[in-house]
């Protein structure tokens, strides 16, 4: 769990990383994340500083309405987070906050719409490509939330024919299986019988000349095109950016995806395709700054 | 071009069909644009009613801010539609009045969304299959326009490797190659060297039992599912009305898109998927409907 302490400007006055503890449950990484919001907010106080707002970002889909989070990964089924979060920060002795729960890519893609790679965009798209892909959609100046459930194009269907495989979310072909950070490594391996150390090694292999590597940066390069190419027919974003841990490729991965695109369209509106900058903070600078936002519409309010 | 005189209530007092002068070029096609309106203008008035604004749709892109467009049909290039608009208004004698320029396709989906099979939702989208196809988008409760160039589903590429047929855009296995209305009788033509009288002579031949229609029939549905399953997965819908002249084919279109649908998606919240109800009057109507909101906006701000 990625932690900060942020001012109303962005900037960082504290930051830490915390475990997550998977391996013993929903209800233990609950309480982890009831502690570390707790123990933040009493080390803020501690040091002279008044807690305006929680902003609390996780991997899954949030029911708004109800405060409700999904998240496979987490062991979470219909989890009341936000309820939770309210009764320990009140346990806590704090007053009454803002808490805003949102999803990590989507904060993320707010974070970089606010202060980094889209800012000054009202239609684009942050794509971050780590052990998943999913997208943070920037429509109309706002950006998409669909419930919780909009921007899963990563498990959307760009492998046809005997090619596609299965993904881990039960369909068959999607984005994530052959272009993810984990789709790298993995079919690197089935291909040659060789584990590597994740995508960082592959990209090395690739960089040295192995026509394995080569093999399968293809295909993610195509596929991912086709992501583009798709997004950009439906959505006419003018700006594109590709964040988690594959943008460490840098322009091996950027150039393609510009001139791949270019190639591909005909009439619509050619997006810039550039470089997240947040890097891997993101989703916690935006929890933070969704946080602010949500405690400067609560005071204009009053 | 569907012409009506609409009241507040969505009334329509009067409705006509005028001939687009497209062989005459695209001025000739502005000059009938022109006249109808003041003369519908005119006719209004002589009926005793006050026209509060006008609503044109186009089958083009639109530029907002300039209130320019480019239709190719329409051999339009940039045409500073609504200038001449407001010109022929003052013109002819009348006030200046709001005007509204729109999207054909989200003008339809406008009036469903206001008045139509798409009443309540506010993640949804109206996907006419005619001609061509494109979509009208309801995203977190707004009509998207992405500066007038969102919702080209039509032109996106389901149809991979040999499959995949040139399209009219340039682009090769978009949706509308093999499931618009004309598609489907251009592929059976193709298949078996008879011409065939539009779609509706292929749902006949396919209801008949000719396994040539069914072919192309199928390879339709196909790639529909798809495109329902990628749009649910992105953008996350909960209802999806079907429009455009192949819908004429009721249920032996929308159960197998439902029942696809249904089978391949796991995580997504799945959209029902129903008929449009306000048929080729859409856009007119939503023309009408976005020209009384844009009145009504305005005495607002009087």
């Amino acid at each position: 769990m990625k932690c900060a302490l942020v001012a109303a400007d962005g900037a960082v006055l504290h930051r830490e990383t915390r475990p997550t503890p998977r391996a013993a449950g929903g209800r233990a990484v609950l309480d982890a994340l009831l502690s570390t919001v707790v123990e933040l907010g009493q080390k803020a106080t501690a040091e002279g500083h008044r807690v305006r707002a929680i902003g609390v970002v996780v991997p899954g889909v949030i029911d708004a309405e109800h405060g409700t989070v999904g998240a496979e990964n987490l062991e979470w089924v219909g989890t009341p987070v936000l309820a939770e979060l309210q009764a320990a920060v009140r346990a806590a002795g704090s007053d009454d906050l803002p808490i805003v729960l949102a999803h990590d890519v989507r904060a993320g893609g707010y974070a970089e719409l606010r202060h980094g790679a889209l800012a000054g965009t009202t239609n684009s798209m942050f794509l971050p490509l780590g052990t998943g892909i999913a997208a943070a959609m920037v429509v109309d100046g706002s950006l998409v939330s669909g419930d919780g459930y909009a921007g899963e194009l990563g498990h959307s269907k760009f492998i046809y024919g005997d090619a596609a495989e299965l993904c881990a979310c039960g369909q068959w072909g999607c984005l994530e299986t052959v272009a993810s950070a984990a789709a790298l490594a993995r079919r690197y391996t089935a291909r040659t019988g060789r584990t590597v150390d994740g995508a960082r090694e592959v990209m090395e292999l690739l960089a040295a000349g192995d026509e394995d590597a080569a093999a399968v940066w293809q295909v993610a390069l195509t596929a991912l095109i086709d992501a583009l190419v798709l997004y950009t027919t439906l959505v006419a974003p003018t700006r594109i950016a590709i964040g988690g841990g594959l943008i460490g490729a840098g322009e091996t991965l950027l150039q393609p995806l510009r001139e791949g695109v270019h190639a591909r369209i005909t009439f619509q509106r050619e997006p810039e395709i550039v470089a997240a900058v947040l890097g891997d903070e993101a989703g916690c600078l935006g929890a933070a700054r969704m946080a602010w936002d949500r405690a400067d519409e609560e005071e204009k309010n009053v």
